[in-house]
Parts: C-alpha cells; sequence; structure tokens
C-alpha cells in the first residue's frame, strides 16, 4: 500500500484498512525481533503547534523502529517565521526540504489538509484542531478491536462517555460503519449524547445503532466497551447531576456483567473512568491500544515512505 | 578541507569558498541517493540560546543526513547551570565533553568566538546577536547564487528592503566583496540603506556598487535580486510612507522585468515582500535556498568533523 | 551484571560497584574507538519533569554513543496526560510501551521508586526531589576518584561547602562508607554542617569521620577535596558571615597545599568556588567529572538493557 499522504479517517476504505492492519501485523512481528534499520537514511519531522507529548513520542518510536531519524520541535507557533506571520503553507514547504515525512499537529481544523495541498513530502495528520481528524488514533482503535475480538464485521461496540465532543468516538464511530452487521451502542448522559450528524451517516449506511444511558444492562451484550471521559465541570454547566458520572465508573462489579471474550477501551488518559484495580483482568485493552499505536504508526510511515 | 571552527565569514578566503561549494555539490549526490550512515558515531549538540527552529532543523537534518545523531536543546539559556550563573566557556567544555560538534546560537555578539577560545570541540556559529554574524546563512546565499547563475565572478546582485538592519544582506555584501568583477545595488528607502561600514569595505576592495531606491529601473540588469523585509512600524518610526514598501513588492508585473536566467532570493520567512502567485516560476529561488542550507551545512559539518 | 531499575545508590553493593567501574572502563575504551551500534534497535526515553538540560545531555550521549535511539520530553509536566491529572504510574506504562528503558527526572521524592513498582521497562532515576536520591551523579563522583587515585579503599576525601542540603555530598559520603578505612573530613560553617542521618551510618559502618571549619588545615592531607556552593543568600539566612565563603574558594594559593597526586572534584555549575585559573592543573578532575559521567551512564543502560 501506497499513501501520499494520511489525512483523515474517510480516505481509508475497507480493503485499504484491511492492508493497513496487516502490515500493522507485520510491523509487530519487526518490533519482536528489535525493529528494523530499513529507513535508517530517512527523516521524520513532528511538526506540533499544541503539545501532545503522548502522541509525538507514539510517532517518534515508531520512526525510531523503522530505524529512522527525528527532528522535533513542541512548540511549532513560536517558530520565529510563524511568530513573523509566515503562512503554514510556506512553513511546510521549508519543513519539506528538511525532512521525507512530517508529522503535523495543527491547531486549526483542516490544517493538515492546507498542508498536504502544497506539500511533495508526505503529510500525516496527528490532530488537527478540537473539531478536526485525528486520523491514527481512530485506526489504532479500530486496529485493537480487530486484534482483540478477531474480526470487526458483526462487532458490537458500547462508546460510552462525552460522545458530544469526543474526537475520539465520533472517529470510531464513522469507521466502524464501514464494516457489516456492526452494532453500535451510544451510552451517555442525555447532554453527551452523540450529534445528529454521526446518527444520519450511520443510517445511510443501514448501520445498528441505539441511544441509551445505563452502562449496566447494555455491558452483557457487547464485544468491545469504549469509555471516554466526561469533565465533571461540563457536567454540572450542561444541568447534569454529578452522581450520573458514577454510574460509568467501570469498577470489578461492573466488570463482572461483561463477557469473557470482550475488551475495556479508553483513548487515555484515563481519570475516574476506569478503575486501576481491573488492569490485570484479560479484558483490560487500553494499554494494549498504546502498543497497537505503535505499530499502526509504523505501518502508516511504511507507507507513506514507501 | 579540515576546518577548526566556523565562527565567521571572514575566515573564509576565496579558495576555501570554491572548495567549501564543490564539497556542497558532494553532499548534493550523497542527498539524491540517500545519505550516508559514515557518521553514525558521532554526536552534533544543538546549543540555542533563541530560539530557531528553521535554523536548528536544518543544521540537525544535515547532520541526520550525514547518519549523525542529536542532542538538542531549545532553551540553553535555561539550562539550570546557565540560570545558576555558569559562564559560557564552562557550559562549552561540559557540553565539549557530550558532543563531537556544537552547533552554537548564542544571544551576545562574539559569543560563537568566546566559544571557540576555549573549546576542543568544533564550534560551529548558527548566529551571534541582533548584529552578530549568521556565517552560515550568509554561504548558503552565496552558494545559491554559484548554482543558479553558474558563476559569481561578475555578478550582478541588487539587494533590497531593509539593507539597515538585516544581518543577511550585510554578510552576502561582504562575501560578494570577495570575487572579481562583482557588481551590488543596494536598493532601499533612504532611511533603511546599506550602513557605510560596509561601503567602505567594499571601496577598499574596488568592489562597483550603486545606491538606489528605484527597484524597478534596477531589474532588467541583474542576474540576482534578493529581497528583505522592512517592518511596516519600522516604516513609520523612521519617517518613510507605508506605500514605499509597494515598490518593493515582488509579483509578476515585476518579475516580467527581471532577466529569464535571473534569480529572486529571500532568506524567509517573506511576508508581503514577494506574491505566492510567482512561486512556481523558474527564477524563484527561495526554498532552494532552503535545500542549499542543508547542503551548506551537511559540507561545514564533514568540515570540521574530518 | 544485570540490572532491573536504577533507582538509588543503596542498591549498590561493593562488588557491584566493582563491577560497574570494569563496566565503565570498558566504555572508555569503547569511546575511544568511536562507540559502538550494538544498542542501535533500542530507545530510552528521557522524561523529566524539572530541567535539567546537563543531566539529560549526559544520558542522551551515553545512549547514542551505544548506538541507541532517543524520545525526549524537557517539560514532562505539561504532558496532556499529565495535567488532566494521570498518574505517574499511568504515565509510565505507556511510555514503556514507546522506549526500551526510562530516564525519570521527577519532582517529588519517591517518584523513580513509584515509577519502578509498576514498570515491566527498566527505570533510571535521575533524580527525585529535592531532598531525593540523584544515584548516577553518585556513581559518577565515586568512579572518578577510583580512576584518579586508583582506589576507594584508604581514600581521604575531603567534602567542602553546603553539605546539609547537598544532594550529591550526602550521596558520596553513604557510597564512600562502603569502602575500607576511608575518612571523611567534612568542611563547612556550622549552619552548612552534614547532617546526624550520615553521622549515624558512618558510625554504625565504623568509617572514620571528622567535623572541621578549617579548609586550609585539612588541604595537606587528602586525597580528594569535593568542594560544592554554598549561596550568598543562604549564608545571611543563617547567620554566617559573608567572608566565611572566601575561605572555602579554591584558587592557586590554596592548591599549593593539596598533594601532587590530589583532585579537586565539583559537581558543576562552579561560580565562586574554585578559580578558573586553576582548571588546567592536572588536579582539576571537575570537566572529567562530566566525561566520566558518560561513561558511567553509558554502563548504567547497558546493565539494564542487556
Amino acid at each position: 500500500m501506497k499513501l501520499q499522504h494520511v489525512i483523515e479517517s474517510q480516505q481509508f476504505t475497507l480493503p485499504m484498512l484491511v492492508e493497513l492492519f496487516e502490515l500493522a501485523d507485520q510491523m509487530d512481528r519487526i518490533l519482536i525481533r528489535g525493529g528494523t534499520q530499513d529507513y535508517n537514511n530517512k527523516i521524520m519531522a513532528s511538526l506540533f503547534y499544541e503539545h501532545s507529548t503522548r502522541t509525538r513520542f507514539s510517532f517518534e518510536s515508531a520512526m525510531h523502529r523503522l530505524g529512522g531519524n527525528i527532528l522535533a520541535t513542541e512548540r511549532a507557533n513560536t517558530f520565529s517565521s510563524v511568530a513573523a506571520g509566515e503562512t503554514l503553507e510556506d512553513t511546510i514547504r521549508v519543513v519539506g526540504h528538511y525532512a521525507d515525512v512530517i508529522v503535523l499537529r495543527h491547531n486549526e481544523v483542516g490544517g493538515a489538509r492546507r498542508a498536504a495541498a502544497v506539500s511533495s513530502t508526505p503529510i500525516v495528520n496527528a490532530g488537527d484542531g478540537k473539531g478536526g481528524q485525528h486520523p491514527t488514533q481512530a485506526l489504532l482503535d479500530l486496529y485493537t478491536i480487530y486484534k482483540g475480538v478477531k474480526t470487526i464485521e458483526g462487532v458490537k461496540v458500547a462508546l460510552v462517555g462525552n460522545l458530544t465532543d469526543g474526537r475520539t468516538v465520533r472517529s470510531l464511530a464513522y469507521l466502524l460503519g464501514k464494516f457489516e452487521r456492526v452494532k453500535i451502542y451510544f451510552i451517555a448522559p442525555h447532554s453527551f449524547q452523540i450529534k445528529q450528524d454521526i446518527l444520519d451517516y450511520l443510517t445511510k449506511h443501514n448501520v445498528w445503532f441505539t441511544l441509551e444511558s445505563d452502562l449496566k444492562k447494555t455491558l452483557p451484550e457487547v464485544d468491545v466497551v469504549y469509555s471516554t471521559r466526561i469533565e465533571p465541570e461540563l457536567l454540572t454547566q450542561r444541568g447534569e447531576r454529578l452522581e450520573t458520572i458514577s454510574q460509568y465508573f467501570i469498577d470489578d462489579t461492573l466488570l463482572k456483567l461483561l463477557p469473557s471474550h470482550a475488551l475495556v477501551m479508553h483513548p487515555l488518559p484515563r481519570l475516574h473512568e476506569i478503575s486501576p484495580s481491573i488492569d490485570s483482568d484479560p479484558r483490560a485493552a487500553y494499554f494494549k491500544q498504546t502498543r497497537n499505536g505503535v505499530l499502526i504508526r509504523m505501518a502508516l510511515l511504511v507507507s507513506v515512505l514507501g
């Protein structure tokens, strides 16, 4: 698979996803053998206009596992040139002469697309803006389901927490909709439910879904429970009761309701969504997501570097 | 060519410049073949007391293309030791035990020279102070002329914009003065013209020059037009009219006046000096300067690392 | 020697110290030959919750000399996840999927121990909290004595300056106490003398020591004088006279009193403790400490990476 840029989840068709996941499996075998030096003449620039040390480390780890080199800045917005008013387009063309691939975290929706429009160097979107895309997170989530449940077709997934604002769950719902016989349970207090645009998309593609507020009732039915945070301050702002949050706290009691083959996922960091007491349960998949993130990013880097 | 340190433009004689450019050409061929691993046991420390992500990336890219390794700090001034009052000399001796070459961006004029005086590890000056030196920028500019016009002897160069304060144009004028039959056109509003010290130097070395304020008239005569920014706030401060700036804006109309073999150069970032509409014109050389910067820095690193 | 984690000086027995120093000697030979690429598939994460560019550079230089790769952050406390309230334990588990060894500089005493408790990836403590441990500094100090004096048994060491608060001298006193027939001279103004806990430890292990305030008298007797800074503002705060400090200023006059085989050491940065005029004296060992720090850290990395 040769990709020119990685900009948004929508660019991946079903056959591309399958091919990407096979490539990630291959990266897993390479990683177990200690990585490769095949890309030791390649340079990846981490161009971060916003802090996200975790995402940056994940990409940089992936590049190093391939033998490659890194140019990094955590403060692209203090680039003297950016401060001087340089356009994103000019910055990208300059950095394109320093690196073979640019991993871009931009602070504006559509930043990655603008960059790709002028760049002969591959752009990989590492998140653009609050309401924008973060495709590599969505891909690693889907890959974790694929590896953990062995299939995505027919999978039953509960998405839990702040579904209104969560970029992660919105993208995942979008990608899940591409597979056959998937069932999605959106579980959230009323003022945190998933937005209509995603529901319209799922309806159009004949994807089964339901909107719930009761996690307990749903747990026995699903293969995956994907938890995300509701900030307490948002709860009160939107007129929900603080106690609501405790219903979504996954601890040993709630875990008993979940089938033995199922997965508990979370994009991390977690605070009061998942009890550390269940970390050693084989169903706890949130740290596996971290590892799978490196594999997916290795696969994407290989796909754009050729 | 073996260099001990790279501190200022003045240290390069004409034969050294020719040798450096031939080495840079060789680096170009290495880069096209994918770089080398010849320096994979070498470490370059980027010791930046001021932000300059672009210059840092250019050096780090050069070092990676040679196979080498990087220690980087964008905030050398918050080095706990520097905050504690450590002298630059002590810091340099310490870092000299961590690296094989130190790329130093210091905030004081003469910083690089002070560092070199105590350092057995090579120092490369990546800019020292506002009125100080930035020799690698001047060298990459000269190299871009050499590659683009095929010769430097007899070249006719228009230097445009803020010539009073621009470190870049001052250094370039200095280096150009070393070559035979060069003609330099200093084009700027009165309060932004080149300072007398440079004119004295050129007079002493029998270099032809003229001081102009009209760019249009000069364009048909030159091989290179090198544009730099005049900050609008400085214009009003110095009693010039804001409209003056528009005379120096290089767009399709002005480009028509320039010979077909000529180059448009700019140290970047550009704001209102050059229209993006001319970016695809073969004469637009400002992004080529970026690439040439990597080649020149590879050549300099090779020269100091041996 | 296979180490799981490097957390505190106390974990090193006498035979382990001997083995570590032999390994560091071996690293010296490797460094002279230009380093190795043996660890080119390994990744070290520099996770610094506090600035310490010097310590970070030393570790990163060591890792590069082994051929390895680096993930670095100088601002782990602005990790978006940490800002969001993530526990150190979760952060460590995440970073453990990105790297093969984590060098941790934490802002709380016991941070490294907490990290090691949950980490299957080796943790190396690069300093934790003001009153905490900085074991690699203590090890490089001891190694410098071992290399400079040829033995540690029977060595006579003057520890000078702020002995109350200095993490460095406290750890070094602790390690010295493990060797036979060592003599320790604690030389400080009354309100900066070593604390009782260290004296109790030395008494218990039958280590000879004395408390002095006169450096001049002691110099002729010792093999090592280890100087540390007393901040002038602390002097007045604690009711000592500012002139006291000048008694501890090691210059040419004081140096004459020191045996010709002895060492002058300092953890750096130095300000008014040691005159630059003695830098070229063969007894000046403070910059050698810097180099030995790289060797000790190479040896420790090899020991945890296996």
